[in-house]
């Protein structure tokens, strides 16, 4: 079993690690760590991913000696330019591991494993972020930015929309016109405060993203219970992710369109669990791109059901000419698909 | 010179002590550092008071032994529950400082100062704020909640509409009609970076809302050069910041709007300095006022001229029924007056 493709899936807060034959059969698959370097750092990082590939060489029953063919790298922070260190200290530090590197983002690993030719990704978990990647492999932006410049869409931006609906309403500055009872309540509950002051704890000197973010949650039960203020903000957030493909639009190739399942949109993060609500404000949003792309006419979601190493394998692959047959069927789930 | 009367303005980066006879006369007045309890804890917010009103006295020539008759502090920060336990703390650690005590918000001290009968405060400088201190004394609020939940019409809010505008406007996301190249540049300029990634360690790792805040400053001259965003941006700050006022304007007691000045506006902080910038916002904005309160037909905005540690010393002479005369006319500069 001599010349085998490794992947890796590099995130936040766990990692995972594929090994492939030639012809696209999985033989080793191990989970790790984060590998995210700018939260651990550059060696902790390529002593991580070297951890994690020794593993799986030995679930495949190969010599920890014997380099892959290629390892491919799906991390997120994966755009910087500090890949070239990360290349360069997995060389140095561990000459076995692979004869040859790609690192690519986390959306280009994604789409990696869902498709063969490329699409958009839309994040929406914590954060948000909208990355297309073209067939020719070149890639476009739009958001991303972190909370105080961006996540329009995610759970935190939700979060936010909901409390901040809350506090204009009891200033009198932007009076909503659903009632805020419902959610007023859940606020004071959720973070376990009884006034507007306790809360601005929650909002700086203890601040965490996760934790603020996690309200959403609580809107999203108040909408599947038909409270119209949390219906009305799960609305708002469909449409504003579905500005992001909008934004994207003018810089997709006419390929895209063409597949049979129109557009491919990879759906990643916890926040499209509740689609229904997202559903209404995302279709009616998306159908202005037909005025931005006449070529724009249909759309397939996406999620995936494989870890997207399995796209860093295959993008790692391909950056030494040899392509690695996946099975698209099964790499990713369609869950909904909509004709202009 | 028995029967003194104390007044104390503490800020968040410095502070003031008068001492005034029972007719008025300022016959000390001392600087200090920070007296915001929230930064600096109780015991030291107690101890800086006491050091800054003995050396008020010293100034008076009356000894430190002697008590005052009333000490009124106006302190940022003084809405909370809090103000009983540093009564306490000065009770009981300084029993010569003072007879009485009188703890009020900046707000209240700082209306106190430039009118006899309350007003408005609408604060705008790193962060915004608006406070009603109606005639009875009782107060109402509007904003205040900080850059994550509020500071609309801020330096902080239009420094972040700046950079968002150039953000969603390159992602394609949110188009400016407005050209953003001087924007744009002044942004990587005053952030010394060469891209937008560059910026994303102002905004998280080394986030300092001061510093950010400060690009305030470019925005209005961009706006004095001619730039249309810039002035765009500084229309949509006075409208956002006349919001408040008609946000309180239903619980204002009567008698405000009947003053011969109309309703007194105290305008705090330093993004007051571009009114001309503001004005056109602000005043059409405010014009809706009528709508919601007949009787308001008249505004007058004001800045101190003087430390709100005067509007405390009388806030705390009132406390124990002795009416401090101030002469607002010396106290306060009306910058600007409307009549609808």
């Amino acid at each position: 079993m001599a010349g085998l493709f490794g992947g890796v899936e590099g995130g936040a807060t766990h990692s995972k690690a594929v090994l492939l034959t030639g012809d696209g059969e999985v033989v080793a698959e191990v989970s790790g760590p984060s590998t995210n370097q700018w939260l651990i750092g550059l060696e902790q990082c390529a002593e991580r991913i070297n951890d994690m590939v020794n593993k799986a060489k030995e679930q495949a029953g190969v010599s920890v000696t014997e380099p892959l063919r290629s390892l491919g790298l799906s991390l997120s922070g994966g755009e910087q330019n500090a890949v070239v260190t990360l290349t360069e200290c997995l060389q140095s530090h561990y000459p076995h591991l692979s004869d040859s590197y790609f690192i690519s983002t986390d959306a280009a690993g994604s789409i990696a494993t869902a498709t063969a030719h490329g699409g958009v990704v839309l994040i929406s978990g914590t954060g948000s972020n909208c990355r297309l990647v073209n067939p020719d492999g070149s890639e476009e932006g739009c958001g991303g930015w972190g909370h105080l410049m961006g996540d329009e869409g995610s759970a935190y931006w939700i979060a936010h929309m909901g409390v901040k609906t809350v506090f204009d309403t009891m200033d009198n500055l932007e009076v909503s016109p659903h009632s805020i009872d419902f959610l007023k309540k859940a606020m004071f509950d959720y973070f376990k405060v009884s006034d507007r002051m306790g809360l601005l704890t929650h909002l700086y000197r203890t601040f965490d993203k996760s934790n603020f973010a996690g309200f959403c949650q609580k809107i999203a039960e108040g909408a599947y219970q038909g409270d119209t203020l949390c219906h009305h903000i799960f609305r708002k957030a469909g449409e504003v992710l579905a500005r992001h493909i909008l934004a994207v639009l003018p810089k997709i190739q006419l390929e895209l369109f063409q597949e049979p399942m129109g557009l491919p949109i990879l759906c990643v993060g916890s926040v499209w669990k509740s689609w229904e609500l997202l559903e209404e404000g995302f279709v009616s949003t998306l159908a202005e791109g037909r005025k931005i792309q006449g070529a724009f006419s249909k759309f397939t979601l996406l999620q995936l059901t494989h870890s997207s190493a399995l796209g860093g394998a295959s993008l790692g692959a391909q950056f030494i000419g040899h392509k690695l047959p996946l099975n698209y069927d099964n790499t990713a789930d369609p869950f909904f698909q909509h004709t202009f």
